[in-house]
């Protein structure tokens, strides 16, 4: 039997449980050029929010009734292309599922990390940390000395693109939800501060983390985080755009306060996506896996086992109640 | 005796006549490295509104009794450094005034322009010159081909910035006010299409005029207007912010609607100042010469008569009266 998690209905505001129901199928048959895999490790992102609030604008075609998507690692099963033989590691695209049939094509062979679990490969040297990376070293190109600010600091993006920043030798400052979280972003990240969001001084709070303005905004949330971090950049100030997950829940624009500072500081603010600069991911993983082996990160993440845990395990992440790379382990 | 304009009062809303006021003082005496200046021609210009909104804020220090500030081309009447002489043509920080000292280090010397009537030192290849270019060659960097959109179309600034991006092979639509102006930028400025922002119809026919969507945007006027060109952006399309100008009257901030395209379609957002980019000076002036004097421009004047008139000038050219550069003949 194959487990599945499949769309019940659209979120029109918060997401919940109730959006996904659990369903029962067979493993499916593989035709030509195709692996079954059994998937390891399924992850759960950011990007998953605004797909489906991309359905619910009707920008993409996925409804109820549709498999979750989601990047997965897992093993081979049974292969009818030559490239991949049962026992190999692989990530795919498997889904919210146990077992997927994906094509070769779309398929990448793991490199041993050195001893590292499987799950790193969904992580650091993963979509996160070449998300990060692109954000930190390509569109923001922080340099040493200059005070570098992200927000979901405690996220899996976010939790990496602060240590590739400290590392690059910039001043640090996350922004996050809850004391616990940020006492956490400084005890355990290494991050010079770290600004809780939820509190009422927030905006002072931030202040006062930076003294002398912001050069680097690294975003993930948009909204009133964001509107905060550009009321400190300073002259030729860098914004790189990576998630606006406070803005996915609710249709209506938000009215950011300092939009003129674009031009006041001349700033420049750039969107990005990893899929948008695949020319750059090889140097991306290089760097990474040299971080990596050099202790450079401390790689946080959220486990919850078994594919019954996903939907709650989404909902937790989106509300910011997890640490790093949120993942369900499914074998 | 000198006539100048000095402020009265801030403008809270709309900037008014009333808010100015006329006098008489004494034509000033030179201190050591002085110049004293006959000023021939002021300009005004969008980023006056934008002082008096600081001013407002309280991020400059103007106010009441202060001389309007603005840039002037004059003849030296007498002279205490050795750099110039009386005759000699020069631009300069004169403000709303007849005659000015001004230290003779600030000063630039006009370098003839084929016979070009002085005004052109303000206007083509003056600022409004340099700051298209900048827009156009270096932040937005057009390539052929590329649909370009420029608002404040029959401004000094969109006017030239229209034309060139033109002259380097896109396909460029204007945003102006008005169907009569709209008219005169295609069929006067050779834009390839032009969109009345007054208009009802002013969304669908920027849809209609931009069939394959926007790669650049060169903005003047941001909130709705820029919110419909966001809209229109293709895939990693380039936002060059060169003013605000709709959203100086009123301190409430707008909410963009499609600002979340700047992530969905990995958008450049870059705001620039002429004074942030003075490295690149040299280079614009030399292109705005020979594309001026290979007739790449038609260069349009609103030219008023006598300081008197300058006040009204200004709320006519914030009005969106004038076409192309405004400008006030003092002599």
């Amino acid at each position: 039997m194959n487990l599945q998690v499949r769309l019940r209905s659209l979120p029109r505001e918060a997401v919940e449980e109730g959006h996904f129901e659990l369903r029962e199928g067979p493993v499916p048959n593989l035709a030509a050029g195709e692996v079954l895999i059994r998937n390891h490790f399924l992850s759960l992102d950011p990007y998953m929010r605004k797909r489906l609030a991309d359905a619910v604008a009707g920008r993409v075609p996925f409804g109820p009734g549709d498999l979750m998507m989601g990047r997965t690692v897992g093993e081979v099963i049974e292969s009818r292309d030559a490239r991949f033989r049962p026992g190999e590691h692989v990530l795919g695209w498997g889904g919210w599922q146990q077992y997927s049939a994906e094509p070769a094509a779309k398929l990448e062979k793991v490199v041993d990390a050195g001893g590292m679990p499987l799950s790193v490969h969904l992580g650091v040297l993963g979509r996160p940390g070449i998300t990060a990376w692109l954000g930190v070293v390509h569109v923001a190109a922080v340099r040493h000395g200059e005070c570098f600010v992200v927000s979901s600091a405690a996220g899996a993006v976010g939790s990496l693109a602060g240590q590739m920043a400290r590392h690059l030798g910039a001043r640090v400052v996350g922004i996050a939800g809850g004391r616990a979280k940020c006492d956490a972003v400084t005890g355990e990240l290494g991050f010079h501060g770290c600004v809780d969001y939820k509190s009422a001084g927030f905006e002072q709070a931030l202040r006062d983390a930076t003294p002398k303005g912001v050069e680097v905004c690294f975003e993930n949330v948009g909204a009133a985080v964001l509107d905060a971090t550009l009321g400190r950049m300073n002259e030729n100030g860098r914004v790189a755009v990576c998630g606006l997950l406070g803005q996915y829940h609710s249709g209506a624009p938000y009215a950011f306060r300092n939009f003129p500072r674009v031009l006041d500081r001349a700033l420049r603010v750039t969107g990005f996506r990893i899929d948008g600069n695949t020319d750059l991911h090889e140097r991306a993983r290089a760097d990474l896996r040299a971080w990596l082996e050099g202790g450079v990160f401390r790689s946080w993440e959220t486990v919850s086992q078994g594919l019954e845990a996903a939907p709650a395990a989404f909902v937790s992440m989106l509300e910011g109640r997890g640490r790093g790379k949120t993942l369900v382990r499914l074998a």
